[in-house]
This record gives C-alpha cells, structure tokens and sequence, in this order.
C-alpha cells in the first residue's frame, strides 16, 4: 500500500483544521500539543490559513509553515455528506483524503461532519483487498477494561460475511492497539445458544466458527460489560443504539442522584462529599475522553473525532494515528483477511 | 373476551406454583401477602399439591384448599419450550393457562420457563383480533421516570406492522398503567432524520405517522434514558440487546466505584460513607424490583416473572394482574386495534 513511500520511519499525519465545532482553533492547538509531545510524526495541518494563522499569531506560538496547506472551503457540520464531496473538492477534508490517497501522507483525522469523513475516506482511499464494508468500532469501558464493539455506525443491515470482517478487524484492533493477547469474539444475540440470533447473526456465527479466530459463539447485551469478551461484533444498527444508549447512562446516573439528595439532608450531604470521587469514577463513561474513533477497512488510517473534540482530543487522534501506523495494522489487516479468502474460501 | 363470564368484580389470578427457581416456596409466600394485601381478587395455585402444603403448614398458615389446583408435572426452567408443552399437558403451567383459555381465571402468573410461558401463552389463550405478534415490555427508568420499550424478546426479525402494534399496545399500557397522559412514541434508529433506520424501522415509521398515536419519528438509543420519549419500538433482537446492557450497568458502576476505592483513602472512605446513599440511588436500575412483565397481545392477562422472583414479586406480579384487569387493556388493545384495521385499512 505505501510502495511509492520509502521511508516509514515518520507517520506523515493530516489533520482537517477545519473539521469539528470549535475549528480552527482546537484543531491546531491539538496539532501544537502534539508536535510537542509524539516523536517521528510529519504534522499538516490542511484548511483555511488565514484562519490557521490568526491562531498561531494569537497564541503567539509558530508551525511549521510548510506544513500547512490551503483549502478554500469547509464541509459543515449538517451538510449532505455525498452532496458536500461532490460540490466542495476544494475542502479541506476533500484536499486531506487526496493526499492519502496520492500516498502523500499516511492518516486523515477529523473532527467534522462524520458522514462526509467516512464517505470521503471510503471513496478517496478505497477498501483493503478483501474488505466488503469499513466498520466503526467503540471502546465500552468494561469489568476487565475494554470491550471493542463493532460496528456502531459505519452500515446498517449488514450482511453475515460483514460481521465477520469486522471480527477479524476488531480482534487485529483489540490485539495489535488494545494489547489484548489472543482476544475473544462473541456474535451479539439474544442469548448464548445457537439460534438465539437473528439471520445474519447466525450465518455469520458460522462463519467464524470456522476461522482461526478466537470465536466464543453468541453473547448477550450485558456482556459488553461483563467482561466476558474482548470483542463483540453486530450490525451497525444495534451497535449504534448501543453505544448512543451507553453514552446516556451518566446522565441518568446524575439525575438518580440528584433525585436521592432530594430525599433527606443526609444524603444530600454524602453525595455532595463524594461528588468528586464519582466523577473520576464516572469518567470512563465519558466516550468523549478517548479521542476519535478509526474507521477500519479502508487503505489508510482514517481516524473520526467527536464534533466537540478539545485540543486534548485532537492529540490523543494523533497519538492512536501513529500508533496504528507503526504497527502497519492496515497492513496486517490485509494479511489476514487474505488469507480467509484463500485458505478457507470464504470471501 | 369474557362473555362467558359475568361477574367483572374479581379478578380471577392463576399463579404458576411450580415457577422459577425458589418454587413453590416464594410462590406460595407471595399469594399469601397478595390474599392479605389486594382486595377483589380471586387467587388460585397451581401446582404440586403437596409441595404447596407443605409449604403452608410449615409457615403454619392457611390457604383457600378449593384454590389450590393439583398438577403432576413442572415445566423445568432449562426444557425445550415447544416440546415441554407437548408431552406436559398436566403441568402447572399448561393446566393454568388451559382455565384462562376457557375463561375460568383471568390472568395467569409463571416464573417459570420463560419461553414455555411465552408459547403456553400465545398457544392456548391465542392472539388479540389485529394482533399479529404478542409483545414484551421492559420498563426503563429515565430522566421523567420511564421510558417503555417495545419490543424485548418476543420476538426477532419483526415485521414493520409488529413495530406498529407494539406503538398502539405500548402506549396503552403506558397510559392505563404508566399513567401517562398521551404517551409520546418513537421509532428506534440510528438518527432523528427519516432514513437513519433500517428498512424495517423506516416502513413503521411510515404506518405510524398515519396513526392518530402521539407519534414523534425516529428516536435514538440515548432518548430511552434522556426523558425524550415516553414509548420507543423497535425489534425484539435490539431491544432484548438493550435490555441486558442496560442490566449490566449497575455491575460497572461497582466495579467503577471499587477501583477508585483503591486509588487512595480518601476515595475508599467517601465510597464507604456513602454506599448506602448509591444503592439507593441505583435501586432504580435494579430491573427485578418492579415483579414481572406482561405479554400484551394475547386473549388474557399474561404475566412473565423473573426466575428469581421474591415473594414481594409475585405479590407485585398479581398487582399488576388486577390493575390490568380493573383498567380492561386487553379490550381497549383489541377496541384500539380494530380501529386501525376498520378506518385505515393498516392491519
């Protein structure tokens, strides 16, 4: 994949200046932030200078001049992803992909509009041999630390042999990323045996029964926290639900404590007392910590960010960035997903 | 539906003696604090006879001996729904919902197999005119109180028309029952927009939109926790998932909590102080409280309790019976339904 780029030495990463809600500013203060701090990265920031430079000047701190490239225009927030690549090749996520694509860098990041990301990073950079349908994953915080949930967004009615792409990309992640050894794949379903699935879940627990996979069958809902497994694979739709309901669970969690403080003055007191211990134990719910999420399957590292990403966020991406890239994980995903289509005739 | 019956002012309560796991034990306790709590009920209990007497005469209490109604066999919690009703028809369960059947009790009560109540359910006492396929309900506490959702295991790859008699049973329910004044409905998806569901979930969309339901359009996996939405459909594969996640929860808040615990003293001490204040706090999520939950649809109150029940779930179970019975919501489904099906031509 990177054959016309000799030196991998440096993960040549490019950041959308542009992309999220508060752009360009935490979107270049994450890229300073990680200038300072990651080693043997190549940094660009791609979008409207002017207003790249206003920030810099303001904070009175430089970047690489070089390293910034123009871009005339902007995909909002609320734009028509398919519609806003058409229209706008000028943008600076349009502008981002192309140059991945030209393998003129290695890893597109971007905190805006997530259906124009994933669309721009599945039609500019194109599939892995042997990827039918890139996936988004989620990290749910989990009784042994991380369950690794895909997909949770990148396609609904996903067909069996989806799913099990998405298992071999997720356990590639959770392996290579996560530093989970040999981790477990469970088909989510509604209960642990066989035919307590759906069509497509059945059909793709079959599938991986058959795969070097380390495949434990079924699992239920709870088992995303239960620690049971390391990776759970279903159809986009279900994942999506899951992960927004997940996401909620915080704000329930105060409004039942603010509901119970109600109650009498001394519990009111307690919560008030250990409010800031059950925010640090709270904060692991918070998605938005992690950074952005990898959209997995397609040739070259295309990392998501939440709209709201702080400038910590932003650096974390670039972090996650590297980290994939020099663990050539796209490369190992091709590997392995080649050898199903040799081996065992399943693609 | 009870035309051969022309006393209304009773409710007639078959408990399932033989259900769940504490059975008969819990079974015949939570009767005897239901005779002693609820009035205008007639209760009955099937089941081993002298299992349910030893029970009594161990307590040394007494029962109705005319309401106690012998069975020889038990449907054993891990059997085969479909065979065990074939080769049991002298088990409690079989024999209680044969009385509802034929109209000589009004509601039947099992903790028992949940799947062999199910098939007993829908099998001996058949489906509500305009019902195409029964429903379970999970009660979801949420930022107003609860959020009702439909459907949680009754059934999978449901049809759009399921999706929409489960709007029409849900908001019942959750008016006569939840009483809530015009319950507000949303279809599950993964956005607000028409066209983030899957084409199941779209085609409902479109059936409910010509209802004359309080229907608010697609709603997310977030909106079952952020009050947004009183009734939220979806199929019974998502909302089983959703359901076991969301019992989960609790479990990682403990394990959340306790690792923090071990970060230092001071946050090991304030836990401490304050567990009592969070049990209470996250007593809501604790799903068993609230007794069973009734499989809406079929021709007689229906009631599925966790195979764990208490004796205070039972009694609560048999609540629920009554309030159904009192408030008539098997004839307001079936009045509801058929209007749909007479004026819009939807069934």
């Amino acid at each position: 994949m990177n054959s016309s780029e000799p030196d991998r030495s440096k993960c040549r990463v490019i950041i959308d200046a542009m992309g999220g809600d508060f752009a360009p500013l935490n979107n270049v203060l994450g890229a300073l932030q990680a200038v300072n701090e990651v080693k043997d990265i190549d940094l660009f920031l791609v979008g409207n200078s002017d207003g790249i430079n206003r920030v810099l000047s303001e904070r009175n701190v430089s970047f690489k001049k070089e390293n910034i490239i123009h871009a005339d225009r902007v995909i909002e927030m609320g734009e028509n992803p398919t519609q806003a690549l058409k229209s706008k090749p000028d943008s600076s996520l349009m502008i981002g992909a192309g140059l991945v694509r030209d393998h003129k860098a290695d890893a597109l990041l971007s905190a805006g509009n997530t259906g124009a990301m994933m669309a721009a990073s599945t039609l500019m950079l194109g599939r892995i041999p042997g990827v039918g349908r890139p996936t988004i994953g989620a990290e749910m915080p989990n009784v042994n630390g991380t369950c690794y949930l895909y997909d949770v967004g990148a396609g609904k009615d996903s067909r069996p042999q989806h799913l099990f792409e998405y298992a071999v990309m997720g356990s590639l992640y959770a392996r290579e990323i996560g530093g989970i050894d040999n981790p477990s794949v469970g088909v989510l379903s509604m209960g642990e045996e066989e035919g307590k699935g759906n069509e497509t879940s059945e059909a793709a627990s079959k599938l991986l029964r058959q795969s070097s996979l380390n495949f434990i069958g079924n699992v239920e809902g709870r088992d995303i926290l239960t620690g049971k497994v390391d990776v759970v694979v279903c159809d986009g739709f279900v994942g999506n639900i899951i992960l927004k309901f997940g996401e909620a669970v915080p704000r329930l969690l105060k409004y039942l404590l603010s509901e119970t403080a109600k109650e009498n003055f001394t519990d009111k007191l307690k919560i008030w007392l250990t409010r800031g211990t059950l925010r640090k134990a709270l904060k692991r719910l918070d998605y938005q910590e992690y950074g952005g999420v990898p959209l997995l399957g397609v040739r070259g590292i295309s990392i998501i960010g939440h709209g709201s990403s702080t400038p910590k966020a932003i650096k974390n991406m670039v972090l996650r960035a590297k980290e994939m890239y020099d663990k050539d994980l796209l490369g190992k995903i091709e590997n392995s997903l080649s050898q199903y289509s040799e081996k065992k005739g399943l693609v």
